[in-house]
Order: structure tokens, then sequence, then C-alpha cells
């Protein structure tokens, strides 16, 4: 099969570099003219875990590298920048070093499939501050994004206990190029396969799909529809049956014999007419035709629909899961932790209500248990010695690629270990748990210090 | 102020053909090789509003126009196709006649900014089969966002009563690409600006931003952030007064004097902070300083602040109004309605349970009361003739466009037009009120005529 992977998905735009809020732009403007590109670190992380959410499953990192790798001003932009009222002031020095910007940082990053936690670190970013600044809009938006479909699109995989889930879901995405951001990140988080050809094509996954009720309504027989379909695709025949009524859907498709390959329910008390329509299927002898189910389906519909004994054999999920509807944002920030000044290093640290951020580059330390599972994690210092796996790896160094990009197909594996190492209670699906994620000593001491230093307590 | 619009967002995509789901690849397909490419109608709408919605603004059009005008098919695209083994039954004249495709269809359309309610056709699209069924995944992902957002977005512009409300969502935007259209969609909705500078540049309207919490965390000194600010933004000094203790940061903003121009607070109890900042900014005579709210906004947090006093001028909302958090998903369709066949024209409907839909090509025809305010809509058949107006405009002709798609500005003053013609029962942000949406005794004639001729009552 043609495949095709050279660079990720939707980011050969010119405009990338202007994909950001205007506050980063005024802000990298300040510390231009008042001298203060510091060399500085930011650290990407969620402080809380959505609600029902034990986990998350890390995604976003290669369009981050890319947009990394490729951020660049160009004429067209630099020209519009200027002419903003809000601008006047700023020098021309100024844009003459954003024409000459190039990302010229360090990036440490936890791999996309890894599971993470609230307060760990999935990406951190050293270099100077008009760098750091700038990209993190577009990290942000890129990761927040990624991570919470891959850790949704996770929790319906696990609903459907080993059977397919496939991505149904761009037409209600949040817009054509979320619907494929969003089949990248379900099949990361586990599903088999996505309805988005695009998708499919930019990252050599499987495209999934049959017919629509449109098919069946161009024809005045339903049964002709069926046959015509199975004349074109003899080895892919699977049809929906629901158009008018399930249960004759279902006698009709029979008719095709032993070459049809399966059905699909989208309406209607798919529990009871999945009974019905493998019942149906059995009597004729089609015990291997396989029933797919669609229709705004999500992990707990699913999971009650199993329960109550549903002969399903997979499920197309489509809006839960690309929006992840009952958690549809994912509050990652991107804080400053260090500057260095005069060739000191400074930890920097928030303290607004609520809001207050831990300073000081991080590492997270995971522990495994004897029999090999996720035990704890411990978010430390850089320099701290633990006994445990380190989780951010080298990524980029003075703006140079270090890590070799996996592939989608890799990053799914990874998640799958990942989501079997961790323990079942994290798993399920109504309750959060709480995974023990504790911050180090050596953390603590700099915070204190820290604050400390401001005059607080 | 420079300015470009010369295309549309995001759109100069050649992969544009293949971003859709497979099955309609299949689809099309079978109907070419079962000679069924009948001239076809397909309508798009939204079944039942979302729960607390009354209305909604359609938007996305000049997307959908952008597509359907430039969709094409190309080399690298087709091999893919043909390599996919589903296909391996298809002739090689249907990827010639895939190679030669051009949209050549009849479109009709609301424009955007008009407010629309439930079973009413946004678009209608007629051409033949193998045209309106490609296009249904993305004309549905590019109207369902954009209309869910404006329609997101008019809530907050209400609950805001005249204050300015600001789009500061994309890093919680589902990508970065969602982060734009959902600036355009806020403008139609009444915002006044976006942070997001990408979307300003675009469509020409005000990138909006001050200072985010990273600018003061990068001095030792909080007074010396504000001074070098106001340097270097002289007559846009807005500071962000809560990174360590919102009070003391107000007493250090009135330092900067007569030129500051606002203060931002993002945490903490905003109504009560909000109060305190106002009598500081007064005392040191500064009534002119303007005090912007930001931080996890909603249309009810901002109506809420509003009732208890809060002295706010204007709000910066983000996750809340670019996922339309609440209701992250607008489940618009896109249904056959009709097919010409020998000739004759053959209404189209689905009966699957609770998914039927009405038959044959529509029109909204929107009656207004004696103050010339909304009163009621009636859907029904192009032919009908009422004393009202219809909302369904010509859009393109045999693929050519007969529409002058208007600006983004314009369309935000329909918007606003529109809301001011619009009762207010049916702006209250809690309880969702039916506006009387009837379906005319033709189009009831029509329906009736088509479950009957399919047996059904």
């Amino acid at each position: 099969m043609y495949s095709k992977q050279p660079e990720p998905l939707f980011l050969n735009n010119a405009n990338m570099c202007i994909a950001t809020d205007l506050y980063q732009l005024t802000m990298i403007a300040g510390y231009f003219e008042c001298k203060k590109n510091h060399r500085s670190t930011f650290e990407l992380f969620v402080r809380n875990l959505p609600e029902k959410r034990s986990y998350l499953i890390a995604a976003g990192l290669e369009q981050a590298i890319y947009y990394l790798k490729n951020l660049k001003f160009t004429g067209e932009y630099l020209k519009y920048l200027k002419s903003l009222p809000i601008f006047k002031k700023v020098s021309k020095d100024f844009f003459d070093y954003l024409r000459n910007l190039r990302f010229s940082g360090d990036v440490y990053a936890i791999p996309e499939g890894t599971i993470i936690f609230a307060n760990e670190p999935i990406i951190r970013i050293t270099a100077p501050i008009i760098e750091t600044q700038i990209i993190e809009t577009y990290l942000l938006s890129m990761m927040n994004y990624q991570t919470l479909i891959a850790s949704k699109a996770s929790r319906v995989v696990h609903a459907a206990g080993g059977r397919d889930v496939i991505d149904f879901g761009t037409r209600r995405a949040h817009g054509p190029q979320a619907g494929v951001l969003a089949a990248r990140a379900c099949f990361i988080g586990g599903c088999t396969g996505t309805s988005n050809v695009l998708a499919a094509y930019e990252l050599g996954i499987p495209p999934i799909g049959t017919v629509a009720h449109s098919w069946v309504m161009a024809y005045d027989d339903e049964y002709e529809s069926y046959e015509d379909f199975h004349k074109v695709f003899p080895d892919n025949t699977i049809l929906l049956i629901d158009t008018y009524d399930t249960i004759t859907g279902a006698r009709l498709a029979t008719g095709i014999g032993k070459k049809l390959k399966g059905v699909r329910l989208d309406s209607g008390d798919i529990t009871l007419l999945s009974k019905k329509v493998r019942r149906i299927l059995d009597n004729a002898g089609l015990r291997h035709v396989k029933i797919t189910a669609s229709g705004d389906l999500n992990e707990y519909k699913i999971s009650h629909m199993l329960d109550k004994g549903a002969p399903l054999d997979s499920f197309g999920v489509g809006t839960e899961m690309v929006t992840s509807k009952d958690v549809p944002a994912l509050g990652g920030v991107y804080k400053l932790v260090e500057q260095e000044k005069e060739g000191r290093l400074m930890p920097k640290m928030k303290f607004s209500e609520d809001k207050a951020t831990y300073p000081a580059k991080k590492q997270v330390y995971r522990f495994l248990n004897n029999q090999g599972m996720f035990k704890k994690d411990i978010v430390g210092l850089v320099d701290e010695v633990f006994d445990a796996n380190p989780l951010l790896l080298p990524v980029m160094n003075k703006g140079k690629l270090l890590y070799k990009i996996p592939t989608v197909q890799q990053i799914q594996r990874l998640a799958k270990k990942n989501i079997s190492l961790l323990p079942d209670r994290f798993k399920n699906l109504d309750c959060k748990a709480l995974y023990p994620v504790k911050i180090s000593k050596g953390l603590k001491q700099v915070r204190d210090k820290t604050k400390r230093s401001k005059g607080k307590k």
C-alpha cells in the first residue's frame, strides 16, 4: 500500500510564524527593546487532570518539533506586524532580529504515547526568552488537543475490551484540520483506523469505511443497493441496515450470502437490535459476519451495551471521541520556571491564587513495582538522582534535532505498553483515582527558597 | 493598517480532495460503476438545537464555497486511492473521472451571520450525486464548527451587555487551525477582536493583547516590568496585575500615571478584586483606566460578575468560547432529499428511528411581526409562495459563483442586526425557548406521499 510520511500534518504553512497570540509578540518586542532576552526555561504541563481522568496520554510532540524546526518570520508577515499601531515605538532592529530568528533552543520531552499525570512537564524548552515565548500558543494548542484526544480514545478503546474502535469523527471535529489531528490522536490512543482518508494517507494508518444512508436512499429498492455495493466491493461488503428498518435490513443483507463481511447499526436500541440481527445472521449461516455499531457512541454507552451482552464486534466512534465531549478542553499551561542572568540560574514561579507553579528545570522519574507495573512518579530537579526511569528525553540541542521521531504506529505500541503497565484502578471509567505523583525534596527546597526571596511564606 | 483577504483561511491545500470519509469515496465509486450518478439534492441542517440554545448563527459558508470552487483530485492522491485494497475491483475509468471532476452544482445557502433554527437547511446543493456526496464531510466539519462557535460567542457577547469581548482561545482550541476558525466565528458572533495574530491578519480584524505572567516573572521587580512595558508600548499599556498579588499589583500599576490604559485580572475572586482595584485606580485619579477580566470565563460567569456590580470594562474569553465547552459539538447533518431520475424529481427521506428527515428541496421563509421583529419561520418547498423573506439565497450556479462573498465585518453586522430582531426571550442564557418553526402544508404532503410510497404510515 502506498503511504507517505515526509512531514507532519498540515504544517507546511508559511503562516505558522504568526499563528500565535498578540501578547507573545508584544512581550518579545519588549524583551528585545529592554535588553531582557535572557536564556529561559519554560515547561508545559497540566495542573489538574480533568474529571473522571486518572491519566493522560502524551501526544502532539511530532507536530511541535516540526513547528520549532521550521519557525521563521517571512516578509509578508513582518510587514503586517510593522503596520500594527501597537508596534509603532518598536525599533527597526527588532523586526530585523525577527527576520533572522530561528529556534536555537534545547528541548526535552516525554515521548508521545507515554502515560502522564498532573504537574508533570511534557515538554521543557530552554532558549533566549524571545524564542521560548513566541512558541507558547502553537505548542499549547497542538499538544493540549492531541493529548486530550489520545486520552479520550484510550478510554473508549478500554471500554471496547479488545474490539476494534474506528474514528468516525471528522464531520463533528472542530474543523477539517482538527479532524486529521483527531484521527492521529485516536490512533495513538488505540483506535485501529479512521474514516478520514487524508489522515490515513498522511500517517499510513488504515482508512475504514463502507456506505452511508444516502447510498441506500439513492436506490428505490434497498436490496438492489446492497447488491450493487457488493458487486463493486465484493471483499468489503459491510452494509448499513438501518435506513428504513433494521430487522428488514438484516434479512435483506443475508441475501448477499457468504461473501457478506459485516453490517452496521447506526440508530435505535443497538443492544436489542444487535441481538436480533445476530440471530438473523446466524440462522442464515452467516456466523462470520461482523456487527458494527455507530451513532453518538462513547465509552459509557459501549461499556453498557457490552455489559448487556450486545454481540458487537466493532465500534465507529465520532463526535464524543474527537471533541472529547465530556471534557472538551485540556488546561495545559506553559510556564517560565528558570532564567539565567549574569551566569546565575534564577528559579522562577508564579504565586497567583490557585495558579502557583513550581520553579526550576524539572525531570519526571517513574518508579515500577516488583511486578514491573507503574508504582509512583517523582517530579524532581534535573540533577537529582533516583533509581527510576527519567521520562523527559533530549529532543533538540541548540535547535538541532537529536531525537528519532517515531512513527505513529510505534507511538501506538508505546501507549499500549504503558496502558498495560498501569494498574487497573486507574482505568475505571467513572471514578478518578489519584496516581501518586510526589514532589522531590530538592524541588520543594527550591520552591521554598524562591518564595522566601519574594517575601512569601 | 495592512490587511489581507484574498483567499479564505487555510484552504489553499491541495489535499482538500481527500479530506473526507472513506465511505464517501466508496459510495462515489459505487455510483460510478453502477451508473447511478443521478442529479441529487442534499441539505445541511441541525436536527435539534443543543441544550440552552434557542438559536444558532450560521457560519462557515465562505470556507465551504472556497472548498467547492477549488475541489480537484490531483495525481498523488489518486495514486494513493488506487493503491487501497478496497478499490481493487474499481475501474480505471472511475479514477479518470475523478481526475477530471470539478464541482458543477447549484448551491443555495443562508448567508453567514443569519440566525437559524432546527430543521432549517443552511446550505442546499444540487449536482450529480458523486459531487454532492464527496463534499459532505468537509462541509459538515467546517459549517458545524463555525456555526457552533459563532452561536456560543453570541451568548458570551450578550452576557457582556455591550462591553468588549475578545477571543483569547487559541491555546485551548482543537489545534492551531481550529484557533483561527474560532477567531473568525467569534468575531461573527460579536467579539471585537482576537488575540490570534494569524486570524487578525487573514481576516482584517483587530489583534488584541498585552502581556502574560511570564513578562512580570522575567523581572526581579514587578514595577520595573510595568515601567519597561510602558516604555515600549506607551499608548497600549495594559498591565497584568495578578502575578503575585492583585492589590499590590494595582497599587504598583498606578505608578505609570495618566498614560496607563488598562489593567487585567486573571485569577481570584474577580468581582471582589475588580471593586478594590477600581477604588485604587480612582483614588489615584485614574478613572479612565479600564479593567479587563480573563481566566476561564463564560457567559454565566460574566453575567454573574456584572450582576454583582463588578466594574469590568471588557472580557478576554478563551477555552469556554472556542470549544463551546458546555456544548462542544453541533450535530449538523447533510441528507439526500431529492433525486432526478429519467426526468422526474423523486423526493427522498430517511426513516431511521429518531433520525427521520423531510424530503424535497426546501426553502426557509422568515416572517416578521408588526414591529419588524422575528415572528416565525416556515420551512416549505422551494415553489411555495409566502409573504415572507426566503433565507436561502443563490450562491453557485453550475459551479459558478453568483454570490458576492461578504467580508467578516459585514457578516458581523448582519449577525448584530439579526440578534436585534430576535425577541428577548430567545436570548435567555439558562432556558431554551422554542422559536416557532412550522412545516408548510406542501412539505407535509410531499413527506406523507413519500412515506406511503415506501409502505410507511
